[in-house]
């Protein structure tokens, strides 16, 4: 395989961004900004046999979700995401083809946004798949949903469900066995195919102020981010978590709330505002479609995230996510 | 290791660019971009036992290049470099403390240029380490020195001196036999610690037109890309090729033309201009004491790339350089 072969085969032919004036090809691709707009910028990295494994996701599959993830955290940010840029580190195990399928599964995604593909490095390597991904997005200037932002009083909400890609990830490696097919593999396609929540972060970002997660280290990391950032306690009302019909049908044997407190990568986004700003937002995203729900309350009579149980006791939930080093 | 903690280890505490509005540490970062300016974005990817080997390069000396290389596509568009973004994959093979050196490797060359890392992305691996960076810099929105934009008649020049870095790579790999201490050194230095030629690109980018490369995969290969999308023939003087006093002490056994013309990772900028605004480039370059030579013109009595020697005879300059999926 030739780098430069590669690359043309893996270029899109055609820009959705006028603003893209110097694209793929050269030392180095150019844009020009829009007027009153930052720049949002973030990197993303899966690495073969710790984000994914050959034998469990397509080809296709792990571009999809390599690029998703970064779009997620354009999407915590309340931002557009318009441009990307790729490094793929490659074992002569991975075949040009399967190579070309990862590109496709992000131009699939990139299509949906309208996002161009800036710029990419292939390199090969003796071991492992590693594929980085760097996603450029804009945001109106005054907008910043950060996870210092929370007040006390204010109420806790989250996009979507969660725990859906846990217990996916749980079923692909055989952990638990689920008999219902339709369930299986809804579960196991939120995990493959997370779906950023760029449309809920826009309409986020447009309230007076909030702050604001991706779930990508599971529900009780990101809390506790907001909580330690913002120095407010939250409380979190078991009863109220949004929970998929899908994961509710796994066996009762299972105990699905490892899953949606800890599990992470549901790429939902988190975050809190004010009352107000709350009945506002509820009330767009129903008419849009979009499931938001409340989970809790910014709650100062104490400190860190507290889980409220049906029997009315608070359990503290600690900051127990995913960390890449925590096993090391 | 914790990640979380690593990443607060390895951040900065300070932040050059006024107009950086979040910086690392939330779910991505927010800049504001000058106005008039468009904007320049690269990646580029060192890999272990590819681009370089751990017991011939300092963590430090692996951070430096990898942002440096980056640093050097921005100024081959003429760039200023203003935000980088890390994304390192770590087998357990390496110590924190090597991490940490990485990172104040890229720190050094960020504190020259006021560059402020806006993300990070820190993951474990089974095997070798990969260490992925992307830079954004900035350009006046009417400056595009691109590889398509040579002419008939240009001057053709490079900055520096090309190959001192692949000799210096072949000290290092013992495939060179050197007494001279300190071209020795010297030769080393360029390999590990190149040097991007920002203040160049910039005067070069202030000229009416102007087609510009960096030399990364060698001059040969960077000049046939000039050649190719410009559609016009190259010819190459071999004896106005500028090469250092070091690389000329090395053993007449050796031929350093393999390496002045297809050794790579120079990071010099080679491109083409008018005559009339060549002259003006050399005398500011030489106020400036920047180096900068002209090497041949730009020809349409033939195609491609012609190396003409001290007999005047005309050889054909193959792009053979380096490519790194060739030896697959």
């Amino acid at each position: 395989m030739d780098e430069f072969d590669f690359i043309l085969k893996v270029k899109p032919n055609r820009t959705f961004q006028k603003n893209v004036k110097v694209a793929i090809g050269d030392d180095a691709a150019v844009y020009e900004p829009s007027l009153n707009r930052n720049q949002v910028v973030c990197v993303d990295t899966m690495v073969e046999g710790v984000h994914f494994l050959k034998h469990l996701s397509t080809p296709f599959e792990i571009g999809y979700k390599a690029l998703a993830v970064n779009i997620s955290d354009i999407a915590a940010m309340a931002g557009i995401p318009l441009y990307y840029l790729v490094s793929i580190t490659v074992p002569s195990s991975w075949k040009e083809e399967e190579l070309v399928e990862i590109y496709k599964g992000m131009d699939e995604l990139a299509k949906e946004y309208k996002m161009d593909l800036l710029g990419g490095d292939t390199v090969s390597t003796s071991d492992k798949l590693v594929i980085s991904v760097t996603v450029i997005g804009e945001v109106e200037q005054e907008t910043q949903t950060l996870r210092s932002k929370a007040c006390d009083g204010d109420i806790v909400f989250v996009t979507g469900n969660v725990g859906d890609s846990s217990a996916g990830l749980a079923i692909l490696l055989d952990h638990v066995q689920i008999h219902n097919q339709h369930s299986k593999e809804y579960l196991i396609n939120r995990h493959k195919k997370p779906t950023p929540r760029v449309n809920a972060g826009r309409l986020i970002g447009a309230l007076y102020r909030a702050s604001l997660n991706d779930v990508s280290d599971g529900l009780a990391s990101e809390l506790n981010e907001i909580s330690e950032a913002s120095n407010v306690g939250i409380t979190v009302f078991k009863d109220q978590l949004p929970v998929s019909d899908e994961l509710l049908s796994l066996s009762s044997a299972n105990d699905i709330y490892k899953w949606i407190l800890y599990g992470g990568e549901d790429f939902e986004l988190v975050g809190t505002t004010s009352r107000n700003s709350w009945e506002k937002l509820k009330q767009t995203c129903d008419k849009m479609d979009l499931k938001i729900t409340q989970i809790g309350l910014v709650d100062q009579k104490h400190s860190g995230v507290m889980l409220q149980t049906v029997n009315q006791e608070l359990v503290r939930i600690e900051k127990s996510g995913y960390n890449h080093f925590r096993n090391k």
